[in-house]
This record gives C-alpha cells, sequence and structure tokens, in this order.
C-alpha cells in the first residue's frame, strides 16, 4: 500500500481563498453523519472503537463547530468547500425562492456557489473519490471533480460513464438498504477498497444518521455500528492513509419525559394568532424522512406581505414559546449565522435540546417514527467531534485551542499534520 | 467502610419541590469546577482515568446542560438546590442592586433565595459533608446546614464551632494554595477521610477551576490533574460511595488564533457609541480573578434613564459587534435562561465560544494571565458532563436520553440507580 502512497501527486491547491497542501501520503476525509460525541465517548469507554481512541491519544481529538443550521446537507457542503453557508449558497435542504414563492429541494449542484477541494484536488492530479450513503449528496457537491463517485444507495448501479467506476459491488459487496447502519458501513468498506486497489488517493466519505435518528449513544445497536466503523477506519490508517474524521451536526433526544415527540407546530401557531399566509420552512426535510419526520430544530418563517411591518410583534409572539431558544430577524441571522441572504426568510428560529419545530401537524407523518424521536438543527447539535489521525504540528496545534470549525478538516488533514 | 454505610438515614426529603431519597449506602456529588466534556475525553483515552471510564462503562456518562450565565456560584446554588437561578436568587458572582445602583458581590447566603438538599439531609439525619475549593462556595451554600463544611482555601483554620470539624489538616494533609490543582484534588482527599473516618455519608465536594482556565485538556498539567481526580473518585467508589459527578460550566479557548486574548470591551464601545451612563456588569468577577481577569463571555447592560427608549437601538448597536451571538432584552432572558428578574440587567449579552466580554481596558488586568486566556460564562459552556458510578435504573435511563441538568445531579445520584 506505501508503494501506492509514492505515487500522490503533491504540491497545492487553492480553494476559496484558502490553500491546502497536497501530501505524498493518500488522505481520507469522514463525514460521520450526526455523530454527537457522546457515541464516541461510549464507544471508547467500552473498548469497543481501539482505532479512534488510538488516534485520540497519538493524533488528535477535539471539538469543532458545525454551521447552522446543523444539517447534513450545509454541512456537507461546508466541509467539500472548507467555507461558511454565505460562501456555498447551501442554507439547508430546501428554501422557499424569494422571487417565485416556490419551495425547492435544493439536491442539485445547480445551487451550489463555491468550488470544492475534491475537484481542485482531482484536477491537480490526485485520484479522488467521493463516496456518500444517501445518493442525493453526490448529486450536490459532485460538480467538477473528475475520479470516482457513487452512493452506497445506488453503488450497484454505478457505471464508468456516470460514476468513474462500475462494479462496485464485486469490489465491495452488496448494495446496503439505505435505512441501516449498512449503508454508512458500506461507505468506509468502499474507501478501504478503493485505496486497496490503488484507485483513489484523496477520499471523501460522507455516511448518513439513521442509525443515530434511530438510537442512543448506548444502545447496543449503536456501539456495534460504531465499532464496525471504527475497524474500517482502522484499515485505513494501517494502509497509510493520514484520517480525518468530523461530523455535519450532533443529534439529541427530542421528547417529552414520557417520549412522546416534543414538537412545536410554528406555521399552525402563527396562523391561528395572525391568520393565514404564513409559511414555515424546515430545511431539514428531504426525501430521506422516515426517521425524524423533516422534524428538527430550525425553522425559517416567511411573512405574508400585509405583515411586514408587524415583524416585531410575529418575533414577540414566536419568542413567547416555550422551547423556543433563539429568534433572530434575516438581517441579523445572515451575518451570525453566515447564511446566504437570498435564500432564507424573514425570521430564523432555533428551539432547545430537546424540543423540534414543525409546520402543521399534517406536514407530519408521526407514525412513520419507529423510535422517540431524535434529532438536530439546531445549536444544541452545532458541536461535533473532530479528529486527526496523525499528530498536529505546532502551528494547528495552537489553532485547536480555539474556535475550529468542522470545514476546517480538509485544512488539518492537508496542512497541519507532522511532517 | 460498608459496615459505616448501613447506618445511613434513610427516608426521604423534599427541597423546592422535588422529592429526594435517602438511600441505605452514602452519596457523594462533585462538582468538577470548569469541566469541559474534552478533559475527560483526554484522560480516558490515554488510559489514564481508569475508575471515570470504568463509571462510563458500567454506570452512566453523559452530557447535561448547566444553568446560565455558565459561572461557577450560579451553578453550584443551582446543583445544591436542585432548581434554576430563577428559584434560588443568583444570576452571577456579582450584579447591580437596581435600588441603590450599588455593584454587590454575592458571596453571601443572605441572596440565597431557596433552600439547600445539603441543609434538607442533615436534618433528616445524614451525615453531610460540604468541601469547597474557594471559601466563597461555602459562606454562599452552607446556609440551614449541620455537620461538617470547610475549604481547601482555609482548611487549616476549621473550627468545630464554624466547620463542624478542626484539626482538618491532621486527617487530610497540608492546606494547599488556591490557585493550585491541589486545592482541587485536597476536596476529594478531604472527602475520601470523611468517609473512611465515619464521619460524612452525605457529601457535596466542589472544585476549583484553576487549572482548566490555565491549561487545555491536552496539556500534561491537565491529565496529570485528572489523573489525580480519578484516583480520588476511585477511592469513594470503593467504599461503596455512590458518586455523581458534573461540571459547573465549560471552558473554551478565548484568544486570537495568535493567542492574545479575544475581548469585546462593551461598556467603552457603548460610551464611545452613545455617550456615558452605560453600566456592563459582568458576573464573573469575583475576588479570584488572577486566572481570567474577570473575562467572561456574558455581560449585563444597564441603560442609563435617558435611554431606556432607545434599548432596541442599543441592542441593534450591540448585534453588529463581531463574536457577540445572542442579545436579548431582560424579559425575554429572564424567561428563557430562566434568571431572577430583579437580578438582571436591561439587556443580556453572550458571546461566541473563543470571545470574552470586558468592561473597558482599565477594568481588566491582562498582565495577570499567565496563560492564554480561557474561559466561560455563555452558551458554549453551557454543556458538561454527568456521571453516575451505578447502573440507572428504567425511569432514569429513560430520563437520560431527554434534556438533563446539571442540577439534577442529586436527583439521579439519589433517586436514579439502580436498587
Amino acid at each position: 500500500m506505501l508503494e501506492q502512497s509514492k505515487t500522490c501527486a503533491t504540491g497545492s491547491i487553492e480553494v476559496n481563498g484558502r490553500e491546502y497542501r497536497l501530501p505524498a501520503s493518500p488522505i481520507a476525509v469522514i463525514c460521520i453523519d450526526g455523530c454527537a460525541d457522546e457515541y464516541i465517548d461510549v464507544g471508547i469507554s467500552m473498548g469497543r472503537m481501539p482505532h479512534l481512541a488510538r488516534v485520540a491519544r497519538e493524533g488528535f481529538r477535539g471539538m469543532a463547530r458545525g454551521a447552522l443550521p446543523s444539517f447534513t446537507n450545509v454541512n456537507n457542503a461546508s466541509i467539500v468547500t472548507g467555507a461558511a453557508p454565505c460562501v456555498h449558497g447551501l442554507p439547508g435542504n430546501f428554501f422557499l425562492n424569494p422571487e417565485n414563492g416556490e419551495e425547492v429541494m435544493m439536491n442539485s449542484s445547480k445551487y451550489l456557489r463555491a468550488g470544492t477541494i475534491l475537484a481542485a484536488a482531482s484536477l491537480a492530479g490526485r485520484k479522488v473519490a467521493f463516496v456518500t450513503a444517501k445518493n442525493k449528496l453526490l448529486e450536490l457537491l459532485s460538480i467538477g471533480m473528475s475520479g470516482i463517485s457513487f452512493s452506497s444507495e445506488k453503488a450497484g448501479e454505478a457505471t464508468i460513464e456516470k460514476n468513474g467506476i462500475a462494479n462496485v459491488e464485486e469490489l465491495v459487496g452488496k448494495t446496503p438498504p439505505i435505512y441501516s447502519g449498512d449503508a454508512s458501513v458500506y461507505v468506509l468498506k468502499s474507501g478501504v477498497s478503493l485505496v486497496a486497489a490503488g484507485l483513489a488517493d484523496f477520499l471523501y466519505l460522507s455516511l448518513t444518521d439513521f442509525m443515530q435518528h434511530t438510537y442512543a449513544p448506548d444502545a447496543e445497536e449503536s456501539i456495534r455500528f460504531y465499532e464496525e466503523l471504527d475497524a474500517e477506519i482502522g484499515k485505513l490508517i494501517a494502509m497509510g492513509v493520514i484520517v480525518g474524521a468530523t461530523a455535519d451536526h450532533g443529534m439529541n433526544g427530542k421528547t417529552h419525559e414520557d417520549g412522546s415527540p416534543h414538537v412545536i407546530y410554528l406555521e399552525t401557531f402563527l396562523t391561528e394568532k395572525f391568520g393565514d399566509g404564513f409559511s414555515v420552512i424546515l430545511p431539514i426535510t428531504d426525501p430521506y424522512v422516515k426517521h425524524h419526520g423533516a422534524l428538527g430544530s430550525f425553522g425559517v418563517v416567511h411573512l405574508p406581505e400585509k405583515y411586514e411591518d408587524r415583524k416585531e410583534e410575529v418575533m414577540q409572539a414566536i419568542w413567547s414559546l416555550d422551547g423556543v431558544t433563539e429568534v433572530l430577524p434575516r438581517s441579523i441571522a445572515v451575518s451570525k449565522l453566515e447564511l446566504p441572504a437570498d435564500r432564507t426568510g424573514d425570521i430564523i428560529v432555533m428551539s432547545g435540546r430537546n424540543v423540534v419545530l414543525g409546520r402543521t401537524p399534517g406536514h407530519h407523518d408521526l407514525s412513520q417514527l419507529e423510535a422517540p424521536l431524535r434529532s438536530h438543527g439546531g445549536r444544541y447539535e452545532e458541536m461535533v467531534p473532530f479528529f486527526v489521525s496523525r499528530p498536529l504540528n505546532e502551528k494547528y496545534r495552537q489553532r485547536s485551542m480555539g474556535d475550529i470549525r468542522n470545514f476546517d478538516i480538509f485544512d488539518f488533514t492537508l496542512n497541519g499534520v507532522q511532517n
């Protein structure tokens, strides 16, 4: 394997104003979707994540601040561009286009406003592989890159023309179901197989959070899942790969003490209090809602025209709701949360650690939930773990004591390790 | 030792509307001052906290939400009363009395508005011991209790009349300096000695955060310090004590990338922008400022009378400052942060993970700082670790998946473990 690593293209690339060194070793950045730090804590304490435990001892383990809203598309876009949402243009999975009032699913790269590190690395001669669990992320973020890109969701359908690789099932195994832990493990197994076969030396491996939505950190199902992830990470490290790992967002139980979902139906509340015409966009909404019912801790209120002068009054009403923790007008939200101003609404709302925002009861099919609701999207899922498999150099050790972001992970993995 | 535990008074007590079972075993609740979860992560990963690692495996380890502002007095008062600041009355170490405009250090129990679990347990016949590092906490929170109470700061001065114990130095060792790790280790050693001598069976042991203000989690000084704490916790558990441990607040680097303090001088800013008469109260201020220069991530603005109608304009100006993350008028702050309404100011301000609020440069002697500034007070130091040394019963395991608070620690330790 180390022979293979000698052939890596070196030099450096510049992406969105940041410079990234291309080291002689293969590198892999992993986004463990929905990885609240507690999952790592339990796995390591149980002795069932020996490889990440060793990374914590011999490399770096810390906490990083993600982008808000703490959703998957937003943070994956930040990680691959090394930039905040105001730069890459994605403020959620979903937005209401103010130009025409249409609600738009942002599952296409046409919404992306910044180039990716993956594209630049492939242009610079690296053998880039981008493997995701959900196919939607691939369509969104593989723009401009050459190399290999496929999802575990559609592994069996991969073609040379579309994905830069065929016969994935022969290399890695049978395509797993998307609502499973295997959908994530398969992504890491793919990374291991691609490196082992000499097909990739610059990898982005992005998992799915079905397991974290479904199981608490100390459930045996979670521990076994993380054990499997850890084993694959261990294989990458053993092959000489520099590994960086972080998460897009954390995960918290969103329930009352009896285990029932703790939901504030914000559009219902505003309609009952003020009248028709209010839209509440929940940017967690995507085609995969079985495990969270499209309920998250971040909502965007669009006011009807006649209420534009009464924004302050509407904000006060939202503040009065138990479980609401932050209410920001667009101007402040755009500046403080680094959001694209033209793709958000009039009022941004975040809810507490155990509270989610809904639209109306009719918008959410809670009967699909198979376990007590766990979700994300707000301030309490902003902080995520951050690992680099090798010791940090002095400059990055200093930086690690400040406000590092999850979208610094390529920077730390490429520029931050000791040579 | 277990013989001794058989003599514990049982039954139950009610404090501030919550019921606490008095188990037959001795119990100890520990507040590890300034214990960001990263300190535990490093210690456990290094294999140097074997006892808390075992607690994580065999008992419970999770994250709890502290009270805001994330300061020592506020959260210690919450822990011993099992209640939020609006109940116990302490919104900081320091407040401006609106009745007379005086700035008041809240180091006296006369400011406490709620009874403590310690007082109730001692009335119910438990042998209560309350040991702190800083003497100020003792004066604030030992009201109404009989039993033993002393600080490591003044261990050598303890008398039967005042502290319920004399000759502490003979029992535990020489009084340590307050600006040291030993000031905290001594508190735990005291707990071990008191249980071993049969002098206490219901303990609250509250440490100091000098080490966390001074050293990052991966500094050898931190690791050694936590190793020592862990050893004492191991001794308590070995003696049959049920141990609960949490923190009052977390801790973050508050620096620019070059390591210099990242400070917003809020009173200076408001005075320059609007004129004289603004007071900014920093409720971290206390007599022990050497390690943080009285700089924290929470500030309280008192408006001059003539500005009461221009509050919205002042809030907008504060929002414009880079590094400010939350700006709340009193009414909302009181409701959302559960603060006592008569002991806070007109506008509440919180700053980011690596940013602190100052008053004016003249109010803060940065020359006293011996290391890059680390501090707390805001939202990013609200989440803290939470340990219970024995397995949780089913009811509390369910509760642990929700929004548990650090001031639920007596509840979990007394009511939450399997019998």
